[in-house]
């Protein structure tokens, strides 16, 4: 999906929400658990439920790693389907992912081929031949980690050098220099460290933002957007808890559509 | 697997080699690719061939997520494999994992318990609750990256804070206060960059060092043992591809004997 297939969808549902299908057998509604496929029952009424208030789905590798290969199986299922069903979709595989550039290479291969993710995030540590494999499919996207949502971004994204360019900033300002634009790549930024916005949109002023944190790790949605919003919006703000288990019990896709209304409505007053 | 077990392993075969299955489908003998399940027939050929002359085993996730369900079938047969018929061998997954801490419980659910590893390998950019879920799994081992062995290593591990302190010492000494001690976890330093294993030594003198990067990325296992090597050895070193490829006929496996058995010979002239 280009940029400009994401502005559109994002002007024509007023809309700039990814849902986040984290997806864990031990949180889904009982009923659910006699079906052949929970996992992939569960996603496919979140998907239909939702699919008018969203832009993007993010599901997050490890829920699906972790049932070993029903659960790739099932994950499989929901990215067809999502495809099948709403083509309009953008399908982000959240597996901060990152090794030597010739295994970063085959990483690139299973989401962009076999999965068909339109994009990966991907963790910065290793450097330069760790990301640039990503980069080069067209119409496929790299999404950075620059400041994540959790405690620990504390210990090592904030850490100056003796200019006093914090770890995140380089991340940045190498990603550039690696070749990554507005049209190829995405940052990671956490709706907990809205404060933070201003300063990064002046380094990646037209790139589109990826903003978890919101809802269950306290980020305001406000905030992200007072401070993180472009003339293109330039965000793609992930809830994943607050929807997709704010109800357990048979109207849980129902519940779920409602939540997701209810933030779209407020992207919309911000849009 | 306990750091004695670790050490008992290595003082009987005078060997601190771990043999990586990077198991590449199109550089496989061609004879294989008419077996049931090629990837599974060449790592056992391999595993046969080696075992006497390594401690352990590291497949990189990588090359089998990108065969999608199959390649992953292939990898638990092969650790099914090891388990059952070297039970003394050592097992990494070579993942670089990371992610906020619900997300990071369970990747190490995943691989200590799905896919019956000893060993993941970290990513420490999101910072200690993206670690810690790792650590606490009896006999299992966090595999931290500190300084790797490619080039894009330089683009941000050697970033010095005010106080001269590069990014990559304070991943190590990060890790010491998130529990991390030399029962539970381990560091990844590259063959490439010996130079720093004196400095590396003095933050963690008695903790294992995981070292790729001897023969196909240029280290000298002279080099790492001179700086790296403590009173109980301290280093697993890995070898990829100058042994799983050595030869693409049919006797490729025994090859990557002959080529384990010259580096188990190598190394124990260090020992």
């Amino acid at each position: 999906m280009t940029r400009n297939e994401l502005y559109a969808n994002i002007r024509r549902k007023k809309s700039f929400l990814c849902v986040g299908l984290d997806t864990d057998l031990r949180k889904l509604p009982e009923h659910l658990l006699s079906e052949e496929d929970p996992v992939f029952a569960f996603n496919k009424a979140i998907i239909d439920a939702t699919a008018d208030y969203c832009i993007a789905y993010k599901p997050n590798m490890a829920f699906y790693e972790c049932m070993g290969l029903n659960g790739l199986q099932s994950l499989y299922k929901t990215i067809d389907y999502i495809r099948a069903s709403y083509p309009d979709q953008f399908i982000i595989a959240d597996a901060k992912r990152g090794d030597i550039g010739n295994t970063s290479t085959m990483y690139a291969g299973s989401f962009f081929n076999g999965m068909n993710a339109d994009a990966v995030t991907v963790a910065p540590y290793m450097g330069q031949d760790s990301v640039t494999p990503f980069l080069g499919h067209e119409g496929r996207w790299v999404i950075l980690l620059a400041l994540t949502s959790n405690k620990g971004a504390d210990d090592f994204q904030y850490m100056q050098d003796a200019q006093g360019t914090p770890l995140y900033q380089k991340v940045l300002l190498k990603s550039l220099e690696w070749g990554g634009n507005p049209d190829n790549m995405m940052y990671v930024v956490g709706a907990t460290r809205a404060g933070m916005l201003t300063e990064i949109r002046r380094t990646v002023p037209d790139s589109f933002l990826l903003v978890p944190g919101i809802g269950a790790q306290g980020g305001s949605l406000a905030e992200v957007c007072r401070f993180g919003m472009n003339s293109n919006c330039g965000l793609i703000v992930n809830n994943s808890r607050a929807i997709i288990y704010a109800d357990k019990t048979e109207r849980f896709a129902e519940v779920a559509r409602i939540k997701a209304m209810e933030i779209q409505r407020e992207m919309e007053s911000f849009l």
